[in-house]
């Protein structure tokens, strides 16, 4: 197995069904899911089968694409009016996913500004879109890579936190696209080290895989073995992905990537976030005005566990991201180039 | 259930067996084993089932009693071989542990510095000096607690990291000391938040478990999310335990404490290390030359859980503890008094 090889998200060649890589069963199990209802697409969104920002967005895409292939009317305001009705459905299935709205109003508007346009024709372009919203994933995966890339030595440790891999886009990853870039560049030498990532495990589950079926030497560690490592001398470099980053740098990610952020600041080790251009929000001033999503307390307490592992009774603090700031941060890699303090100049300066 | 009320280690009444109770089945069952063989005893230390500094020490106090009221000879020197070699058995159990050696040399001390007494005398003898080890113990707690308490002010939010309470001790903890003093003040404003402590998890299991028993405003959170709680301004100070102190003031505790000594900084909290007087080591010059234990990967990719979380082929960095250094150290509370940097001038004033 290569997670590479793996599909996240792709159209079934006969364009019936959108297969899906179930993730909640990771890494013990490799199960595709061939959606075709609307309902099921919602309910793998939902329910974290399919996640990853840019992942979402091309699951989508498609989503919309393949509801668009069976709706059963030639007539064009019919039509959308039905494509209208499952942009809402879907919406609702990650109500804080950005990409999420970002791709359903992308293939919505495809199929609006298209007045020539016949249904027959808008199923194919919606189909279309779909694939450009993919390869276009792809792409910006491919140029973070390139640019971490000139990051990198060889022989360097690097670290990283959750899942930026190539399981949470179309392909490649964010924060792992250096390192997949290295691979093809014949590079053998380089150590992966994952922040297992509590509660959900994406790092133990999802980029250890990745790493380890990719063939990196690749360790995983508990989160609070990061300080330890770092003063060991083993890490030299950190890449995270990120969810939303505001125009002053400061930059929302997986909870504890802050904390990573802080200690490599302590000794001494470049950190760098890998930031595709939909996650740069220049309408936001700063990171205190990213809402965080707080998460129930049975994922702490219960999930994964074979029995509970807390006391009845006691609170729990389960923030989904926190919010690393700007100043510790030695550069957020965009796929327009690399952009380093003041971050508001910089992003200005590549078209943002 | 009040878990003061639990004694961690104790000698049955009819001074045959060591009764401990099984801390790897807490939160859910409260168990207690009932131990006479030494292989037995070895096993429960190995495996965590009595764990933490001081109660370390406690059990090899009677573990050495009980093995010398098991020894079939009234021959003094064979006595005293037989008496070494389960020191020497003993101590192999846990190689970090630095109140393991402490108390497996005082016992043997205190039966080898009594030429007078025959070996029916130093049975008893051994049997009171564990029992000495016991009291002071908690004597040590009860001058940590009143230390810090003067440290608290009301409504503070306390952070701790793995379980330095009374689970880990004869009773009352050593982190926790301040807040059952707090509480044996009447204080009920102070509000405690425990890492979860992968990977093991002896904060949610024991720490949170002592504090919800104790009816103190308690929250969990995962390793990763204390920068997030620090940034939110919940946190006031940090008290955490330890296992071993340099004399520069480094100090050896549970994975993941150097990395909350970070954070501190970072937030400007102060960060208190309570320290009874055995976990300091003067013969050490700084934290550099404590033995670090690597454990089983199996702790991070299996344990607890219902099914593996990591890929078949993963290396595991897996640490049982870290050095935080002497610079990241607000102070360190020993039972006789509260020390400041510079660290081996503070020490050799109380005597140390």
């Amino acid at each position: 197995m290569n997670a590479l090889a793996l599909d996240t998200v792709v159209l079934s060649e006969d364009r019936k069904t959108l297969d899906v890589l179930d993730q909640t069963l990771l890494p013990n199990t490799i199960k595709i899911l061939h959606l075709s209802a609307m309902e099921d697409i919602w309910e793998a969104i939902r329910s974290l089968r399919v996640r990853g920002a840019p992942a979402i967005g091309v699951c989508a895409g498609y989503a919309m694409a393949l509801a668009a292939s069976q709706i059963g009317t030639e007539d064009r305001d019919a039509f959308l009016r039905e494509l209208h009705a499952v942009r809402e459905y879907l919406a609702t299935s990650r109500p804080t996913a950005v990409n999420l709205f970002w791709a359903l109003d992308r293939m919505e508007r495809a199929a609006a500004s298209r007045p020539e346009a016949s249904v027959t024709q808008l199923r194919e372009l919606l189909f279309a879109e779909a694939d450009a919203i993919r390869a276009e994933d792809i792409a910006i995966s491919r140029s973070i890579g390139a640019i971490g890339l000139g990051l990198l030595h060889h022989g360097d440790g690097i670290l990283t936190h959750c899942n930026a891999g190539t399981l949470a886009t179309a392909k490649y990853g964010t924060a792992t696209a250096p390192i997949y870039a290295a691979l093809e560049q014949g590079w053998r030498d380089l150590r992966v080290y994952c922040d297992e990532t509590r509660p959900l495990l994406q790092g133990a589950r999802l980029t250890a895989l990745e790493m380890v079926s990719a063939g990196v030497d690749t360790t995983l560690l508990c989160d609070n073995a990061a300080a330890s490592l770092m003063q060991s001398g083993k890490i030299h470099i950190v890449f995270v992905g990120c969810d939303r980053v505001a125009r002053n740098g400061d930059a929302a990610n997986k909870i504890g990537t802050s904390a990573v952020a802080i200690l490599a600041r302590h000794y001494g080790i470049p950190f760098y976030v890998c930031a595709p251009s939909s996650t740069i929000d220049m309408a936001l001033p700063d990171g205190a005005a990213i809402p965080i999503e707080q998460r129930g307390a049975e994922e702490v307490t219960e999930m994964w566990y074979a029995r509970r592992m807390a006391p009845e009774g006691v609170g729990v603090y389960n923030p989904a991201f926190d919010v690393t700031d700007h100043s510790l941060i030695t550069g957020i890699i965009t796929e327009r180039g690399l952009c380093t303090a003041p971050y508001e100049a910089a992003f200005r300066t590549l078209g943002f």
